[in-house]
């Protein structure tokens, strides 16, 4: 018998919500505009309203689904379900999410970090399949990560591991939002980048981006750097291989530390694709050891979009070895 | 029925032996020359003749020795119980070290990386004691380290876990003996800090380690630096504070990364005492998220030169969890 679990992965844009099965196929898909509701309490009444409304919808008998799985962006007390805080979406400060939500429907809730489940998603799932020890990193306006140990997710003894985009990558260097400076994520972050390379054009570089985005460079983004340094722009290949420089170095810290069989890269700067991905993995083979540095792997993620739900709904695929995934 | 292990610390100049209590007391502690045994042949059977001496010695009931643990300054299969190569001890690349011993002596043996089991001993018998999650890392020639998650030693994908020497403090910086440059351990490991305060006295720094040395700046160690501080010696002072920086960046970034609940720092370096630790955990303090920040303590490792054997021995306390702490 084919079980499910409903997967969400609450964002500060949309609220993803899904079906999916133990082989991890996604189906009815819907989403929720989060901004649209004003309060939590608002949001989470709408969020069962859909879970149900997903539910009725596939005609599944209750004793197929094995409960409802959440992501939120922020840090989360997984063992209690209890959200401490939300990145972008006020009014969330120690919301005991698991106990509201399980109120209202009649199903078992988990609650993690999002990009604790998008670590799960692709472990299970995706790029990491197969493996026991694996770092997860989003590359968006934040830098993210999600650590698998021995084929389970380790959340850190206050649940905040995980955090590559605050791991130094100066020794010294440029103020970060968190209050500490040098930070990767100030560094690799999609909005610093996108200014860096502004700074550079305004400056006089060559390149084809003003022709991209007719002269308006509050136009640009990480996605119109990819395209130009497809078509072989100098300054967007450049300046890849630079990002891709400074994830290599922080990467290769990680790789001595933990030598894990695989770093999977997702978000959506990781779609600059080869450009960026040859210069992490180049960068990664002269900063790291040799052993753990053969010993690594760095992919792009294949989930996508649906990472965090299909993490969501995995944490309920191996109960016996809650977030394990193999 | 009080049980024993044997524990027995291979290192580049001695190779020390002892019987270990499953409370973690040491007794029958003895020591070879490492490098008076010109093969690996001469070693090897000089440590079974000093176990054979050690067990003698102490009369004890063959059914309360557990086993013989030993740990090696290199890369080990723990599985397999096989040495990969060793750092200062030429001519054991590639040993099937536990079977040649397990051949010889009528006991189970277990090999493990040194760092690794200083970093059990403390987690069981130290610092760490009644930690899940920790990091240990030794501050001496090298700069080595041991990670314990959920209480069991992680040694990575290929058994090189912890090399938290050989993580980036700059992303430029001076070459490093591994290969790569700008590592920490380039710029906190032992002979490196001699000779870059060395630098500064000759350049005429003013400071009392001249007269501690009697103007022999050759003799300048570590713990000299150290007598130096705590008589109120500028230089000296400043000198640790900087090294502490530069230790606290990169620990900063593991606090980030792994979320420890306790950092544990040993190794002759460490002896600096205050005005190191102090500089660290301020720097940690500001460098760190809030999260992880306030959930790690910096600790002093508390086992000293014993870490080693205890730890190498503690692999038999708990073998339905193998290298577990508790």
């Amino acid at each position: 018998m084919t079980k499910f679990a409903i997967g969400i992965d609450l964002g500060g844009t949309y609220t993803k919500l899904a079906l999916v099965d133990t082989k991890g196929k996604v189906s009815n898909r819907t989403k929720l505009s989060t901004a649209a509701y004003r309060t939590r309490a608002g949001l989470i009444a709408a969020i069962v309203a859909e879970v149900n409304a997903v539910l009725a919808k596939a005609r599944l008998s209750p004793r197929k689904i094995l409960g409802v799985g959440i992501g939120v962006p922020g840090i989360v007390d997984f063992r209690r379900g209890r959200v401490y805080n939300l990145t972008n979406v006020p009014g969330w400060e120690n919301t005991p999410l698991k106990g509201m939500l399980e109120a209202k429907l009649d199903l078992p809730v988990l609650v993690d970090n999002d990009v604790n489940l998008m670590a799960l998603g692709e472990c299970r799932f995706g790029a990491g399949r197969g493996a026991k020890n694996l770092v997860c990193i989003t590359l968006g306006t934040g830098v993210g990560g999600g650590i698998i140990i021995d084929g389970a997710l380790y959340r850190g003894s206050a649940f905040s591991a995980g955090e590559v985009g605050h791991m130094p990558l100066k020794e010294r260097g440029l103020p970060c939002g968190c209050g500490s400076y040098g930070c990767l994520e100030r560094y690799v972050g999609n909005r610093y980048i996108v200014d860096e390379l502004k700074g550079k054009i305004l400056r006089g570089s060559p390149t084809i981006i003003k022709k991209l985005v007719n002269n308006d460079l509050s136009a640009m983004t990480p996605e119109i750097i990819s395209k130009a340094a497809l078509k072989g722009d100098r300054l967007s290949i450049d300046f890849w291989n630079t990002v891709g420089e400074r994830i290599g170095v922080t990467l290769a810290g990680i790789v001595n530390l933990l030598n894990p069989e695989r770093i999977i890269i997702g978000g959506g700067v990781a779609d600059a694709g080869e450009p960026l991905f040859k210069s992490i993995r180049r960068t990664v083979g002269e900063r790291a050891l040799p052993v753990p540095g053969k010993a690594v792997k760095i992919l792009k993620a294949k989930l996508g979009n649906d990472a965090g739900i299909i993490g969501a709904a995995a944490l309920f695929f191996y109960p016996e070895t809650r977030g394990r995934c193999k």
